[in-house]
């Protein structure tokens, strides 16, 4: 028998597939992946094409060399620009649109066209996520943002269309009714029980321990209960935050370390599958510890997602987040 | 610049991609697609394997041989079992679970191993949305069922594991939350305006005329105003329907008409592509015609989300609904 579980922090019902279910191991990658050069002439993200990009917005470079390291450029086909009118606007009366107002920003994680976030060492991926709430920062100052998303992702059933790792990031004028949903729900636990939703929600996962990854003194990775797709992981800081872009500096350096050991335990165990990366964090000038706290969501696109998903917006998953999850913390890095 | 649209029956935003957009005929499937056999020994849904599978709940016959033209059976796999309790359920007092209670069956849309549901002939589409009332209404008579979604997936990209032509109907226990905002909303819209917010849609779809794919007495096929993917179609009936399952016969004559020159379009102008189809239908007991309207979905899976969608649910959609639905209606068929 299946079993229907709720997510906390969203409300969202899952199926979690009894009959239909599979092992862990049923969703290693099995295709072979082409090999990718250390740099490819035609790769605007390579070194040396800087001018097939717009100018860096920011970049870290090299002590002694001066060559860069980390590049974060503005998107070349952004979904959003600066320009337009942050205000709504009806068009006939009857349907509602507005300009796509916002920022959309390119970080080139490395120069190294053939690199992979998993096997990146701890002082780069500590380097990317300082990009991160820079560039975080910088946004979250512009009046009009209402809402900022750092996001990766993975290779090609990930969405990707350029294989030279990057990450990126959007900055929007509008507040993601997803968010709102997520933020309003976490408010009302709050005025119910006194207490922040996200701090219950990983003293549960501490008390079950089943669905838990890995724990460290400052994070806690695990699988959800209500995971929407095959391990989907999380990361979330034990200590109260709201915002992503007030991460400590000492908290970038102990994040760096367990993204690396998550990101290099799903490499190892299911064969460097595709992925996305997303950091959920608080609306901007919302940044309330009591009701919301950061996060950093790991999807692995090793499913479809199909008709009975895009019609009910239901996910099932045909993964037990529990054996995942042990699947998972067995595997030494 | 892109432009920011808001989905007036979800109240959902879709970022319509500006410099990022892309022409209709860029979405044209490229790869050759691998020759499918009229039969496979190995294959459940195939004449002669009846064995492999449960036993069918329904089947429609030849009148001269016997033979069956389609067939419907318990899914061997289901998602959701008849087994359980209808009650939701506290699990140590912060994670809510319940059982996966419903109905799951799968539609064997015909014998042959390779048709393919565009190239079906008018009287064999009839047959497939026959056989979808029928088990609607069987479904709908089971005291806890609230919902029910049919739907079909074809090709990998939609999440099909099986090759041979199937569709498949879910009935659950609990109202999917995302159309208990639709229908919500359109509860709102009557209340507001006394009107039906479907009605009004499909006034305003027929006033611009832009995103229309083809208008019959009784059908408006036309790509939504915040399509979430390139290419979403959606077929609604003209007369005033909450349920599908309560389509008339005569309808449903008209239905795989429509069905099968729209499929066709997409068949020619987009080469065979892998798409989803739901129909989208009021909750069972909610059958309130003022309020909400049935609807055919079609969504090619020619893009990939990525994780700006994961994080903030917001889809962008590189192609503008005006000119997919120009490029679809001028297809000839």
């Amino acid at each position: 028998m299946s079993e229907i579980r709720q997510d906390p922090t969203t409300g969202e019902w899952v199926i979690i597939a009894g009959d239909r279910r599979k092992r862990p191991s049923d969703f290693i990658h099995q295709e072979s992946r082409p090999e990718r050069p250390v740099f490819v002439s035609s790769c605007p993200f390579c070194p040396g094409n800087e001018n097939m990009t717009p100018p860096a917005v920011l970049s870290y470079r090299d002590e002694n060399t001066g060559a860069w390291r980390l590049r974060v450029i503005v998107n070349k086909f952004p979904a959003v620009t600066p320009e337009g009118s942050p205000l709504e606007k009806i068009s006939n009366g009857y349907f509602l649109s507005m300009d796509g107002l916002g920022y959309h920003e390119v970080i080139i994680d490395t120069p190294v066209h053939n690199a992979c976030l998993a096997l990146m060492n701890e002082s780069e991926l500590t380097d990317l996520v300082r990009a991160y709430r820079q560039r975080y920062e910088a946004m979250s100052r512009i009046p009009f943002v209402k809402y900022i998303i750092l996001f990766k992702n993975w290779g090609i059933k990930a969405g990707t269309s350029l294989e030279h790792p990057h990450s990126q990031i959007i900055a929007t004028a509008i507040i993601p009714g997803h968010i709102r949903v997520q933020y309003d729900l976490a408010a009302n636990y709050y005025s119910d029980n006194g207490r922040c939703l996200y701090a219950d929600l990983m003293k549960h996962e501490l008390e079950t321990g089943a669905r838990i990854v890995l724990e460290t003194d400052r994070f806690l990775i695990f699988h959800p209960f209500a995971s929407h797709r095959p391990f989907e992981t999380w990361i979330m800081p034990k200590a109260s935050h709201a915002s992503f872009g007030w991460i400590s500096d000492e908290d970038i350096q102990y994040l760096a370390k367990v993204l690396k050991i998550t990101l290099l335990k799903l490499y190892h165990g299911l064969n460097n599958p595709d992925f996305n990366l997303v950091i959920d964090s608080a609306p901007v000038g919302e940044e309330n510890a009591n009701i919301y706290r950061w996060h950093v969501r790991i999807i692995p696109r090793i499913t479809e997602i199909a008709g009975f998903e895009v019609g009910s917006g239901i996910f099932i998953n045909t993964a037990l987040p529990e054996e995942t999850a042990r699947f998972v913390r067995d595997i030494k890095v």
